[in-house]
């Protein structure tokens, strides 16, 4: 292997990062690898893809320094980035694991916890300590090595939901890389974390969406589209997401959506039965409590 | 009644509208009343309300030029514009009848059009023709005088839902008023009217605020919100706006939105029943169907 006196020669080789990988070179990771070129806390970038035309696309606007596959990005690592669709972590990391350079770290961006870590553990297994799973709260609408932009992160939360075998240094090399690029880091237990996400993220998502199927199914969706308003044009945003990253979004987080969907029916219910009841008092309160709650968050960010 | 000279000295005398009444002198009618005077459209202003410093407020910044009753609102008035509660026109109408100028016109902003009309009927009688029902499609989430603005409406919807005994000159005449307010006009079916308002602006309302309900209500609401993200914001944005208004529209539009609610519920039951099973290609294909139609009606905007 003669990767690691070539990354030594480069001018990063004193960065907190020597050599980064990023598998997934879009939105995500790219933003990831911008924002910490820009702060001066990596070296050299590598980057691992499916996609041909892509990994050339950032290496020509400079996301990346030079493709290579999983192994090699193993080999040579301090530490990698998997923003790749969830699905693909398992056989990523069994691709990894023999190949890891001693001490690297690897990392996430999925947005769901219990199912990555079940993942990890499975291709990992005695070598799981090096992984500390984390999730990015960064908008993903735009996709694409040109949609990374080294802001992405300034001022939002990225959640890490630590394995109780991650070492206290590593956690803290994974929460260092996020607060150079301008993120707000927090640690959350992964059930807490996926029931929180189901609840704040997953959610609004999937209500968007079958509200929006039943708009786009009626017989006058059009005429309904023409006097749409501001209202529905932020309350149906998220909808216009990728269909196969939320489906696997909602599949990974099943069991979380589900417990929130009983809650959110059971509200529902109450909505619906004040409205046949005509009842204006019991939905004036309803209305209330969501507008005060509503409020509230506003004026605390 | 010595009013009418009084007016006819106004500088305004000769524009298209010499005299307006603006019932409700808040974001709504302000706002109208702004634009109209920025666009030459209306000499005099009047105002008429409940709250006294909320007039006084308006006079003050120069929305009316004085704050009179509904009476002598009436009897001066070219154009009258209802931008009170909905359930305020019908007594508002019955003091006004008696006392109309011959030739007034009286128009409103209510947000469900079947109830109004019906209010009008009622309080109006055999003088209903005057009467020219209509609904800005503008956001209303502030309040007051000081919120009004003259390009409130400036590239929004009004939909006109002319009654049958109205002349076709006046509702030129109210459709002319808004096209000086820079809005595009369209007319409608009263029903069609209420059914298409209950699903792209009532219905996101309920369910952004039966959704945000279901969160104020977690055990672990503070934790939720610490994590909500831009997705969360924009979903809920409307759940923030007044209790009362809203409540009102519900029960207002009541027959349509139980009809789009048991539409919404249908998708979500389908939904549900992908994700409960598993099926990535049922949930897959709705969520396409949601994100192809949301981004169409983007790129139609």
């Amino acid at each position: 292997m003669t990767a690691a006196p070539a990354d030594a020669r480069t001018a990063g080789a004193t960065a907190p990062i020597p050599v980064l990988a990023v598998v997934g070179v879009g939105l995500i990771g790219g933003s990831f690898a911008a924002a910490l070129r820009r702060a001066g806390h990596v070296g050299r970038v590598l980057g691992v893809g499916r996609s041909g035309p892509s990994l050339e696309r950032a290496r020509e606007i400079g996301l990346i320094d030079e493709a290579v596959g999983a192994a090699e990005a193993a080999a040579r690592a301090d530490l990698i980035m998997l923003a790749s669709p969830v699905g693909t972590f398992g056989a990523i990391l069994a691709d990894m694991r023999g190949a890891l350079k001693p001490g690297a770290i690897v990392t996430d961006a999925g947005s769901t916890k219990a199912e990555v870590a079940q993942a990890a553990r499975a291709a990992l297994a005695d070598r799981v300590a090096c992984f500390v799973p984390g999730h990015p709260i960064a908008g993903a609408e735009k996709i694409g090595p040109d949609a990374a932009d080294p802001d992405l992160y300034t001022g939002r939360n990225v959640v890490l939901t630590p394995l109780p075998e991650n070492a206290a240094a590593d956690v803290a090399r994974v929460r260092a890389a996020w607060e150079a690029c301008g993120a707000r880091v927090l640690e959350m237990d992964t059930v807490e974390h996926d029931k929180v996400l189901a609840s704040v993220s997953h959610m609004p998502h999937f209500l968007a969406a079958v509200y929006v199927a039943q708009v786009a199914r009626s017989a006058d969706s059009q005429q309904r589209l023409a006097i749409a308003g501001t209202g529905f044009r932020d309350f149906t945003r998220i909808a216009a997401g990728s269909a196969e990253m939320w489906r696997d979004i909602f599949l990974s987080n099943r069991a979380a959506m589900q417990a929130e969907l009983t809650e959110v029916r059971a509200v529902l219910d109450e909505a619906e039965r004040a409205l046949d009841a005509g009842d204006g008092a019991a939905l004036q309160s309803l209305l209330e409590q969501a507008a005060l709650f509503r409020r509230d968050w506003k004026a605390g960010h």
